[in-house]
């Protein structure tokens, strides 16, 4: 039975899996759900039924309903070794996963809709405080993963040699989202040549929001 | 060689990475980084030497410098097996790691100390506006990860039967943090007896901030 991915097509987590999907080659139904349409279609009971914390994506395999799209990337590492999106030994899958996670622990939480959302609603801060806040919270997770990646022997064309791993699944949805807020990437040269190099990469490619049926 | 923990006695992610060391009986020396002090020292030159994004904790390991808590964890868990802090089957370590990221992905950045101090002094927003915030992002992740936990027939004394995973890991220090801020957890009995049972195993006890050299 194929998998089920519930996904959105600009949700930077949910991109993090449709490539993770498309580099394992494995086929899935995708099933759309609106972030912002009908006050949001994540916040209804039928879809919190499955995934009480109201986010995408959330991955269905046979009987599994499987939440947090790092925890859903390991899962599919585990299930489906090949190939791997993770190196060999424990200190390069250190490197791999830290630099994933200054992605997906320090920047991607404080930037994403609902928090962007509250800033605007609850907050109540005028528009240039928002994108300030924005912007702040990509540089300062950007300028230390740029100085990273520039001064990492492991780092070619893909953060790990010219390997596809979780960190650039990670970099890849960020870089997007980034540029789409129109932050301006050119001080972080490493950043962007590693995540223009992956999506010529058809799986990555092929993941990118253009590309979802719910493009918009 | 022993290893080095570059550590905050208050620090959530830190506290994570001491209770792993302590459950897998590793040694390691303590280097205190004060988050206040001088400006904070985790900024200094020396310190993002190691650290780029001068933050805590960072574990030094041989030749290896390791960031990022929970990549720290999966590599002490592929390095040193004994005791697993992670389920078996692709399925359980799923959710076990997806619990662990609904704390680290979705209530911690949004509530740690440098958020909170951008949120005084570059938005300007009064106490009571930063209070509401960090009770708003500790709810709103706590409410849907007690429905997970309550309603899971894998959760025991502790989130995965009753051996600590890297879930407990997780809930420990965010508990902490939220009493300490002065939430009233009392609506989440289920993360409650979690996060109490777990201070009770030595492993845990001895990772506390209060038991730390530089406590204060």
């Amino acid at each position: 039975m194929n998998m089920k991915l519930y996904s959105y097509f600009r949700s930077s987590a949910a991109y993090r899996v449709r490539i993770a999907l498309n580099l394992k080659g494995l086929d899935y139904a995708y099933e759309a759900i609106h972030l912002l349409r009908d006050g949001g279609q994540q916040l209804k009971p039928e879809y919190r039924a499955l995934n009480p914390d109201g986010i995408v994506p959330t991955l269905i395999d046979g009987d599994d309903v499987l939440t947090q799209s790092l925890a859903i990337i390991e899962y599919l590492e585990e299930t489906h070794p090949e190939p791997p999106l993770l190196p060999k030994s424990p200190s390069d899958r250190a490197f791999v996963r830290s630099v994933a996670m200054q992605v997906a622990c320090e920047i991607h939480p404080l930037d994403n809709l609902r928090v962007l959302k509250y800033l605007k609603h609850q907050v109540k801060v005028p528009d240039e405080i928002k994108d300030a806040w924005y912007r702040h919270w990509v540089e300062t997770g950007f300028e230390p993963l740029e100085k990273r990646l520039a001064n990492d022997r492991r780092v070619d064309a893909l953060t790990f040699g010219d390997t596809p791993t979780v960190a650039d699944l990670c970099l890849v949805p960020q870089v997007f989202n980034a540029r789409r807020f129109g932050i301006d990437l050119s001080r972080f040269p490493t950043i962007e040549r590693i995540a223009d190099h992956a999506c010529t990469i058809d799986a990555f490619a092929q993941a990118a929001p253009a590309q979802q049926p719910d493009a918009e």
